[in-house]
């Protein structure tokens, strides 16, 4: 069905156009993404010849502590240095996702003559694997498509945004003074998933504080320092300035050669295709539920468990016993 | 394995003892879930024949619109009722969940002495199956133990969080005035979770302007009514002062009566039914998953869609179709 949508163009032809550097092509292969399209076999057997080359970045923060700015401010300076840059801004269209959200999309247009620049806000909103599904199938489009550096910005700041983000080649997590408190009642979470952070904002008072807070966080004060992992640098900017951007990409690129050295490069990639497999997977696999049980016998399982005749164990059994046969 | 974190009380025994009140009971019950432990098949077959008496309230916002103060408020309030009443705050360990956090947990111990109140932080971290495994579980345990109402409080405000504390009979979303920014970028998402808005710190300015914007949002202003559909109600209170709790729970009690009559109820009950049988299966079948084809052949498919050799559709399907077997 809607086929119009298409208007003729098959897939091996709008991914020969995406990656000619057709915005409107990338931007439709992302919508067949977001509309979790049967296309997407197809695309993914057309991308499949061109993946591997982009640089994946992600970048998450609070709301306030200035992604997009971060965001456009790196866009800028990789545009400098030659490279086409993508932007995905992750958006579960969260109620509750912050205020400066619209604006900031707004700046993000800065780039919007620059053919080098392709940017899109997605959602998955609705769609039963959600963030996990879609998101590393839209990062396939962009680096199929060719794009050196993929930005991958979050927009929610909950559990699925985050796993997102740490699934990037290197996570930005983003800070800016004056939030401390935010960092004492987070730090298991923010140890794990940061490569890199980056305290912006730095020309507000407590920007050293901050620092210095992270670092006795992290135990960088020397005390211990295990030789084989890589330890979260911390770099201070003021993206809104365009200062530290360059020490910041130097940073990016120490951490790039950090893993290439090592191997980890591969297992993030392998990991993340792992992660994308298992979700198209367990997509496949809810469809077939449905199909096999058919909406009555699932919904007479689902009263069994409210009355208390069957518990949710019992009822799962069921189900995945005749998926079996 | 790890025998002894029972010591010796078999899950039968644990759960009489979670009904007779005992609070370490239903603390380990709990435990238990957040562990994905064996046992919880046994918990579940145990819980089957109690559950279904709790009224299960979710309660959501951003970051600084009061959550833990109007929760706080309500357990006072229903206590007042002599109701038994239990806090389940889903926590995703989210490293950005704002500066409260931690201090609101403590200012619920208020509460601490009270052998009608329960309150638990629970974290998911790690497993699998994320929040929509555990939180209805848990809630499970809750509801079967006995309480008169359940609290469901998310931390984080992303994707997973926003879909546990819609998974309520009734869902509270908290506003505060000065916050209008984050209502319009966010509309659609409000429009659909909320039953009952309560705009909290209603003595400060903008309290009225908030309620005006929301009104408007909502299209109550009489434009159209959807004569079958529930109507959001607006409640304002200042719940540090426990100014308004009443009115709250009269709303709330109205919601109650009005998704009675119309069956809603039970259909809020079997879609939860539905989701938390759904988790479960699909869960079992990530493990068969894994079982089947051993860790060195997954690996080799996320080798091969890293090297482009194939795409993770085709992988997908190598997995799904040797599951039929």
């Amino acid at each position: 069905m809607a086929v119009g949508k298409g208007r003729g163009a098959d897939v091996g032809d709008l991914v020969a156009r995406a990656r000619d550097g057709q915005a409107r092509a990338v931007a439709r292969l992302i919508s067949l993404v977001e509309d979790a399209s049967p296309r997407l076999r197809e695309v993914a057997a057309a991308l499949a010849p061109h993946v591997g080359h982009a640089q994946i970045i992600g970048l998450t923060g609070s709301p306030g502590v200035g992604k997009s700015t971060s965001t456009s401010a790196l866009v800028r300076a990789y545009r400098a240095r030659g490279k086409r840059v993508a932007v995905l801004a992750v958006d579960p269209s969260s109620p509750f996702s912050g205020g400066a959200l619209l604006g900031d999309r707004v700046r993000m247009q800065d780039h919007a003559t620059d053919a080098g620049v392709f940017i899109r806000s997605m959602s998955s909103r609705g769609h039963l694997g959600g963030l996990s599904w879609a998101t590393p199938q839209a990062l396939r489009v962009l680096d199929g498509a060719g794009f050196d550096v993929i930005l991958v910005e979050t927009v929610g700041v909950g559990q699925a945004e985050v796993k997102v983000a740490s699934a990037a080649d290197t996570t930005l997590v983003l800070l800016a003074p004056g939030m401390g408190d935010g960092i004492q009642a987070a730090k298991a979470g923010i140890l794990e998933i940061a490569d890199i952070f980056v305290v912006n904002k730095a020309d507000r008072d407590g920007a050293d504080t901050t620092v210095r807070d992270l670092r006795n966080m992290l135990g960088l004060g020397g005390r211990h320092s295990d030789a084989g992992a890589w330890r979260p640098s911390i770099v201070k900017t003021v993206a809104a300035k365009e200062q530290g951007v360059d020490e910041l990409i130097e940073e990016i690129d120490k951490h790039r050669a950090w893993m290439e050295s090592k191997g980890v490069l591969q297992t993030r990639r392998k990991d993340r295709a792992l992660d994308e497999i298992e979700a198209i997977a367990v997509a496949s696999l809810r469809e077939r539920m449905g199909d096999v049980h058919g909406v009555a016998s699932l919904s007479q399982l689902a009263s069994d468990v409210v009355s208390g005749d069957t518990d949710p164990y019992v009822a799962a059994d069921t189900i995945v016993k005749e998926m079996g046969h």
